[in-house]
């Protein structure tokens, strides 16, 4: 088992990395099959899921809670559970919403996440994130209703995701955050110069990190780019015996405001992968090829 | 009558719409013409008058003074003055001047409130704003000159205007501020993303909005993106049987920053489509209709 | 003499023009001629040297430190050395190094700081920077070692150097530091918008500027840009009846953050341009001219 650790001083305990499960809707699979990848996930240490009251178009979640359904409670109360809210998408499930907007108001974040843990089958969320900065956003009105879920047992700890700075210093201002989920990977740079891993790693707060790999890109995507990346990433891979994954992984893990990557794949595999990168440092220079790999030019 | 509204906790009261004045030398009226539009103002609750040194090329406030001095003194008490200075233009009224450049010494801010209160006939300016950021300006000595103008009792109260929010931080780590006066139209989306109004709603001052309609284009612009903002206001427009002028104030007054707008036109009308707004609450729909015209694209 | 300047509140006192060293390797001098080039420059008041531990590849705070081996005690009291660490370059000097990168652990920036002791030939460095933010920068661990080596009594004072207004923010939060030292110039204006001047004021910390004159430039550069600045600062020149360059200077000593300049050139008449500057105050509207001139337009 890998040990749980902690997103911040007062923050919920995750797994180092997290599985993010936000294609699962288009996995076709059985609920069984999704428990034994559950299962599977936990056997590597993985106990922590990223979900959002949207993933496949508000299905995810229940698709979730109904494999969790057919698990033993020893199992379930091994998980911890993210989930996200604020995003309202035009669906079929939602013949509500006429066009994309967000919505942060207490009503729907309290109503979000009680259709969260009802879909999940749980009693408690650990860590619940407003999905998007919304321009509409009143700070006191988020912290009000984060503070009437905590109190209410629903929620045990709350964050942001794709905030910028001034955003996240604006919500952390009113209410303790505990993570901000930020895309990261090679080819998205920008956290590194537009404030927002100096800000957490200022607060000690750990960004959790969508898109590890770019969905994809980072191992087989064929832009110039791209190419360049998998290039570096395959001669660091080859000098440290390992996946151009796990060397992608540990890209991230090597950060100083300590991230939690989500690895968000149905194979069992690339879990593993992001796994061993948990015991791989990568050298100041290797990162640093990565890096001139993927901006095309060298650190400044 | 519209109630007064504080911009900041120790914050001056102004009206919820503000009259701006900038363009009142163009306006070809006599002081006669000049106090009926005043007066009708007044009698829309828009009783808060938005000036500075520079407007008419140093002549706007010398005009209203003018009019002011023929209206009664009840009239007079229930006004609210703002004015601005900071800016030295080349004018044949400043013949010093050979350059467009910024003067934010004490000297120059307490000369310039001075003469303000001189053209304008009133003992005291409601608010104070150093109206743009001059890459000189030394902030303890404009705390300095802020504090001298308040003692005195020329000036009640201090702010700024297109501040970024560095060189706002900066300024109030001196002296107290109540207002960053920017301007924020669908059309000018910066503020959204640059931090201004995370900063201003995280210290709970409100912004004041200049150009809330993009000096007409959102009504008349003939670009791609104002046609389609137009057709967005038109559309809620006539969901609410409202004019889209109204609409546009409303996308601004629905923000959680609380702006106040500053409604810059000699016609009254224009001044009531603004007033109308306050009655109006757009939905979260609403709003992201009109921000996705503008932007060509969905919210992220 | 000129009078020594302190930095920040408990900075380091350093002389209002501190010369710049970068290039010396370049020089092609012996230490004999070294010495007299630092005798000289001491003669004008400029009494602290801006070193890096990479300069000349590894080898300009050797050569320095051999001169100066030459010198009279009474001369080396007399001066303030200020080094940076952090960047490992490729070069014959340092095989290891197979690709650019940074190290800003606890043992590289204690380890680059005593070799820089040694090859300078002193006891102890005035000031010693960052060189460069790094993305793998643990400010705890930066700040440890900045305690350790003031601890031993081997630097005195600490700080950065191109640190984004994040960056700083973060390592400050760590251990007080006394500058940033920054590139900035009238063709380099991005820390008038970006923060980093308003930080710096807000923060009473002086900047240390290199690049005063764009690497030259500002006197001898044929774009256009340029071109028109040397037209600004001719003129402004012309009326002061001094050196373009002493401009260029006094156009950076005019900011309320009152920056340090680097000048860094091997001719002591250089070094005269810019301490000539400290007696030139420039009116705001010989300021503006020059902004004006590099940006090719008015100020906003």
């Amino acid at each position: 088992m890998l040990p749980l650790t902690s997103l911040a001083a007062d923050g919920p305990r995750l797994s180092p990395i997290v599985a993010g499960v936000w294609r699962m809707a288009y996995w076709g699979w059985s609920a069984q099959e999704r428990l034994r990848w559950i299962e599977q996930s936990v056997e590597l240490g993985v106990t922590s899921f990223d979900h959002a009251d949207i993933y496949g178009g508000y299905s995810v979640e229940a698709l979730f809670g109904e494999a969790l359904a057919l698990a033993s409670p020893s199992l379930r109360q091994r998980l911890q559970i993210v989930s996200k809210c604020g995003i309202k998408l035009v669906t079929p499930a939602r013949p509500e919403h006429r066009i994309k907007h967000y919505d942060t108001t207490a009503a729907h974040i309290i109503a979000s996440a009680e259709t969260s843990l009802r879909a999940l089958g749980v009693e408690r969320l650990d860590l619940l994130l407003v999905h998007r900065p919304d321009p509409l956003m009143d700070a006191d009105e988020v912290a009000g209703a984060f503070a009437a879920l905590r109190d209410a047992g629903k929620v045990a700890h709350f964050g942001a995701s794709n905030f910028a700075p001034a955003t996240f210093e604006l919500l952390a201002s009113r209410f303790p955050l505990s993570t901000n989920q930020i895309e990261l990977h090679p080819l998205h740079r920008a956290p590194f110069s537009d404030g927002t891993l100096d800000q957490l790693q200022r607060l000690r707060i750990r960004p959790m990190i969508w898109s590890p790999l770019a969905g994809g890109a980072l191992l087989s995507g064929d832009g110039e780019a791209e190419r360049r990346v998998q290039a570096a990433l395959a001669r660091v891979a080859g000098r440290h015996g390992c996946t151009a994954a796990t060397v992608a992984f540990a890209w991230l893990l090597r950060l100083p405001s300590r991230p939690l990557p989500v690895a968000g794949s149905r194979r069992i595999e690339a879990l593993r992968d992001a796994v061993a990168a948990l015991q791989l440092t990568l050298s100041a220079q290797d990162w640093a090829e990565i890096w001139q790999a993927a901006a095309g030019r060298e650190l400044p």
